[in-house]
């Protein structure tokens, strides 16, 4: 058996058993070994940035790596806008990028690049294989480093020799540690603040937004009259009717600072402290008030759920009720506007039971959540790292991962181009993904952003630099010319009547709504 | 004035002039300053390969850098592949790579990465601005980096600051220094060898591929019986009827062993030694056969027109006349059928004088420069890096660094939908450029390579990784949702007629041919 075949059968006994590949020659050993294995499912993608992204996205709703196939150092590069996205929504990944063998990098031959470098910015662990007789166990230690809590990026550079060389067979896996729980410090000191009441605040990230650990949560705040509070972008969140509803930092500055404005103490859950996402001319990068006491319950990767059950016993709130939201859905727009509000209420209206929200929405979605808190059961994904172009991969790899459940991919179109390729895996895999692009051809947010940082006036070069509008891009066409059907709504009559009939679908579609 | 403001100034002071981007917050103020600044052209592309590949192909053709900008480091590792091809080509290019400001870094908010670790694989130079009093001076600096011949890649990092706060006006850039003639010796020892006649091979690449200097190759070669070649990929080769015509090494590495099998003297003009692009079980990774001596007439980078000119002087070649191809262009195919025969002849034919090629045809277009080599004067780009998905990029570039000029972009389907959001920015500045789409819907080159490398009789899986068949891309819509008018064709005549068309084209226009 060969290092490729002994890391293919290493990956899946360790229950890798996803690769969203784009491979090339010197991948070739590697791709036949997948064909030999059983057990692995193999996904194509036509650009690595859908690869790593689909990773990510699969992560988020599985709770275990997919692994990647990427082609030496340029492969990684269009690969790693998603793995920094994956790598700051803390998702578990294993990316495998082929080199040349390792005789023949020294003579510099067009492909050759220095992989290492590049990959550590965005990993959490680098390695290159050095043999073919090891590298089965350096996949067995990508994986183990890939699990670590809460979710890490491992890169595994595989020159083509550790692959066609023979190889040592699969290597068993160690099963995956639990998370470490808090100290009961911690817990005490948390006590205390949350005790205070609304001057506390509770920022939740990481675990602490699923459905379970936002119960003992809500407890402690129906208790104690703290305030919950969750991060602007999260990697998951487990909402609508019957689980507890959590608001979300704004974005603009501006409305960062109100929400924070009367914050005593902040107890961080899971969560990192609130900054800006940007520095603006004369605006704070911290946006908590000063002399705001900010604390840690817990880490990102400590378990976060057992932290609140124990801080819920510390503040008495065991018995208390949680605040659960009320099955309630907007009513469908009546007038045939296409706004953000009735936009938001169609979405409210429709989202079925068990859907798989991937939100790239940007400036359309900021209403969003208010609009889908009582829709039925849901799970919402959003853009953790602000590299764009994560919406639609992010969307394959949910979908592979829950193949039994709806995708719901909002995205502004903007941010669809960059990674436009995932909608032919989409096609491909026949994957139940509906695709709803706002658009409103141009990068809207930098038109706000802009003004935010004080430029004003743009002047016709200016505005050309952020408007897509010169030519329309044609969704429907381009969602065709990759497999996938699609139409184009310009009313919300039609948008609710092209949503309804999207959910019917079980393969890809997608609407191109015109704002 | 601001130092966003002072490096525009700078930039446009210097010579650079066209700046391809895909800009983000922290690039508000660099946008506002090109757009205050006259003289500055910008280009507008929805992905960060677009920008510089754009700039690669810009570069080639204008023979000065072009600008990019960027937008932090995911936006930075987006744009790698086609840093990489250009650092391969030698051609200048300055990024500019937007930041957070200074004091905003250490929050570590969602978009921070490490953008000098990442830019350094792929550059040659790279800073980070440290205050917007000496940003332009680090312009500056960064111009004559990349102008160090051959070529350079210089990245600039810019943190926001450093662009809004008060500039110190534009920096006077030197002007830039002529190429280092190679010394006396290596003439003398390049002539012993090249009078030894068919046994000795000049391979000549970098400036030496201009129709003048390759005159002179010519002369040599005429005189002495020497051999001429160039390297398998290039930068850009002058050719085409009542210019030099000359072969390349072949991509195959059993083709490029035949080759040069005997070869007893391998004379180095502008180019590395040869090697193989990928290693293989049981091939050499050298290409030469044993026992050739290989001596350097001048590196990469040193005045190789110079350096033949003195070459010919040696050998007594100076009044030798040069062996120039004749103007001969294939017959149009009479029958149906497309094979990579009748293409190369349809091709061929109707090639228009002052053409571009800029070809990314991989598997399909390897038979092209014998079909064209009597074909009327016209410019062969390659890709140099193997990073597929430079061609339709580069054709942007190429375009609108020679306005007056058409562009044909041969492109494999597989590598055009890496950088397909080049399609749009054609439309948007109505590029003069025809793209002809060989959809054989595979990685073809990777079905070679499974074999190549000894992974025999792929299976399903194996086979699925390798073929874009499922569902075919539908071209004609994808270039038309991009804005950009099309038509498929399935037989030579239909090809040629529509290439005719095309070519009558003032904007861009594409043609799928499958194949």
């Amino acid at each position: 058996m060969n290092g490729a075949e002994s890391l293919v059968r290493t990956l899946v006994g360790g229950g890798v058993d996803v690769t969203f590949t784009n491979p090339g020659t010197s991948e070739m050993h590697f791709v036949a070994a997948l064909d030999r294995v059983d057990g692995m499912r193999c996904v194509l993608c036509l650009f690595e940035g859908v690869a790593t992204g689909a990773a990510d996205g699969y992560a988020r709703m599985a709770g275990k790596p997919a692994a990647t196939l990427l082609h030496l150092g340029p492969g990684l590069g269009n690969a790693l806008a998603n793995v920094h996205n994956a790598k700051k929504a803390h998702s578990p990944m294993i990316n495998v990028v082929g080199d040349h063998a390792i005789a023949h990098k020294r003579y510099d031959s067009p492909l050759t690049s220095d992989i290492e470098t590049l990959a550590r910015p965005m990993s959490h662990w680098v390695r290159t294989g050095a043999s073919s007789m090891t590298v089965a166990m350096d996949g067995c230690d990508a994986i183990v480093e890939a699990r670590r809590a809460p979710g890490r990026i491992a890169t595994l550079i595989l020159p083509a020799d550790t692959a066609w060389g023979e190889g040592c067979g699969a290597i068993a896996v160690p099963p995956q540690r639990g998370r470490a729980k808090v100290d009961e410090a911690s817990v005490r000191d948390a006590a205390t603040v949350a005790k205070l009441g609304p001057g506390t605040m509770l920022l939740i990230g990481d675990a602490g937004l699923r459905g379970g650990a936002l119960a003992w949560a809500s407890r402690i705040s129906a208790k104690t009259g703290c305030r919950l509070m969750a991060p602007g972008a999260n990697a998951r969140v487990e909402r609508g009717a019957g689980r507890v509803s959590i608001g979300r930092v704004p974005y603009p500055v501006e409305q960062a600072l109100a929400l924070l404005a009367d914050v005593k103490h902040l107890v961080l859950v899971g969560a990192p402290p609130p900054v800006a996402f940007f520095a603006y001319p004369g605006k704070p990068s911290v946006t908590t008030p000063p002399g705001c006491a900010i604390s840690t319950l817990a880490e990102v990767g400590e378990d976060i759920a057992d932290a609140l059950v124990r801080l819920a016993d510390a503040v008495g709130a065991t018995k208390t009720a949680p605040v659960f939201a009320k099955a309630r859905t907007p009513a469908l727009p009546t007038d045939q506007t296409l706004d953000p509000a009735t936009i938001g209420a169609v979405v409210g209206a429709l989202i079925p039971e068990g859907a798989i929200i991937c939100d790239e929405s940007v400036t359309t979605g900021r209403a969003f959540f208010a609009t889908t808190e009582g829709a039925p059961p849901h799970d919402w994904l959003q853009l953790t790292g602000g590299a764009i172009g994560e919406g639609m991969p992010m969307a394959v790899g949910a979908a592979i991962a829950c193949p039994d459940r709806k995708v719901i991919n909002l995205e502004a179109d903007g941010s669809a181009m960059y990674t436009v390729q995932a909608l032919w895996t989409q096609a491909r895999e026949k994957l139940n993904v509906l695709t709803i692009i706002w658009a409103n051809r141009a990068y809207r947010i930098l038109r706000n952003e802009l003004a935010a940082v004080g430029a004003e006036n743009p002047g016709r070069k200016a505005h050309d630099m952020l408007s897509l509008d010169n030519p329309a891009i044609d969704w429907v066409s381009l969602a065709r010319g990759m497999g996938v059907d699609a139409c184009r709504v310009t009313t919300s009559d039609a948008f609710a009547k092209a949503m309804k009939a999207g959910l019917a679908e079980t393969g890809p579609y997608l609407i191109e709504v015109v704002i």
